[in-house]
């Protein structure tokens, strides 16, 4: 082995994954193919290409290319993740993805729970 | 929403997943609830509990107790994770999960991908 | 090299800093020897090392161990970092060190600077 | 407080520090002014601004933009940062840092550290 491979994983790029979602997808109705695929999206988007095709996706996952579709269909479909489009810097018009929708997902279940902890907790002191 | 929530995003645990186990974990022979089973193992090692149960990783995933039982039955028969047990302070035998075999697997396939391509390189300039 | 060490890299803890506190730590009062001090104190807290002495830091540090008693005491007086006591499960008390300070003056800044640039646009909306 | 907050928090991007850098960046001769310099550049190149003006850092740290000229033209005459150039792909030459210098001399650190271990370790069992 070379330093260059070492160097390679040091400077390589990293996915933050927030432990709230690793807890919590599978109550915001997500299963595992669809919570590895929305970790693809987010290192696609990372690594500057916010638009993967199907094909790219299937590359580094066990799906097949028509599977990765209707997994990427269907979490757009469920609200989990849009698509978009804008201008870049020289006019050119470009679709991406965006996670924000499962963001909010996540954002709102939190306060759900947050607020149902309270009432429990305001349940127990009336009791 | 109060400030206690936006806190406790703020100081909450995050799971870093190398870009490289993202783009090659279907390669190294996982399918998509293998690898949501490895980031729920290496969640919870993170957060001081590294001997969770299939009742625990259940609570988490979209799968029954039985079905991660299996799961992780299966990571550990074919490699991928490690049942070890060592002493703690206090003298008591404790038993957890490592993910050292994973990155031994995942260090091995980059490996062996340099050569393929160094190969490839010099097979292409001998022509 | 071998093999060894890519896997001491591979499988070695990272620690995550939040874009905010890069982009912020200047605004809130800290200059960059307080803003490494942070980042060893998390790092030492996610090792599983809570209570760091000034000696340990100054391992680390380009600091003496006198300097970095000065650094932490200071990030203690203006409210950065707390020093806490607990109970361990086997009843013995220990001290630890907690950037839960910090993260609450970042989350009041980060709501201040969102409600003046609110305030901003109503002025720009009403002129 | 507004749920525009929560969210912004949650999809904000993170920087990733090995640990590896934290513990050893005082060893490599970088001081803590050094090491701030460094991620606010990584930062700077993960937000996709790879050639920030000491100016911009300046905006982020607790330094004059001169002060900040200078310990960037530091790094760079160290050794740990470089300057280079390449075309876009719209035929626009531009110029970005990297900070691959700072990883090879921390992987060769890391190396050295090794071997020094190895050696000790055998003249231990020699003796």
């Amino acid at each position: 082995m070379n330093q260059k491979l070492l160097l390679q994983w040091i400077s390589q790029k990293q996915v933050v994954v927030p432990v709230f979602l690793i807890e919590n997808y599978a109550k915001l109705g997500l299963n595992e193919q669809d919570f590895a695929c929305v970790l693809q999206v987010q290192s696609f988007i990372e690594q500057g290409e916010p638009f993967p095709t199907p094909d790219r996706l299937s590359e580094r996952m066990s799906l097949t290319t028509s599977e990765c579709a209707a997994l990427m269909g269907g979490l757009v479909k469920k609200g989990y993740l849009s698509l978009d489009k804008q201008w870049d810097q020289h006019g050119i018009l470009y679709e991406y993805y965006s996670l924000d929708p499962l963001w909010e997902k996540l954002c709102s279940f939190i306060q759900s729970e947050e607020t149902k902890g309270v009432e429990k907790e305001e349940e127990e002191n009336a009791a």
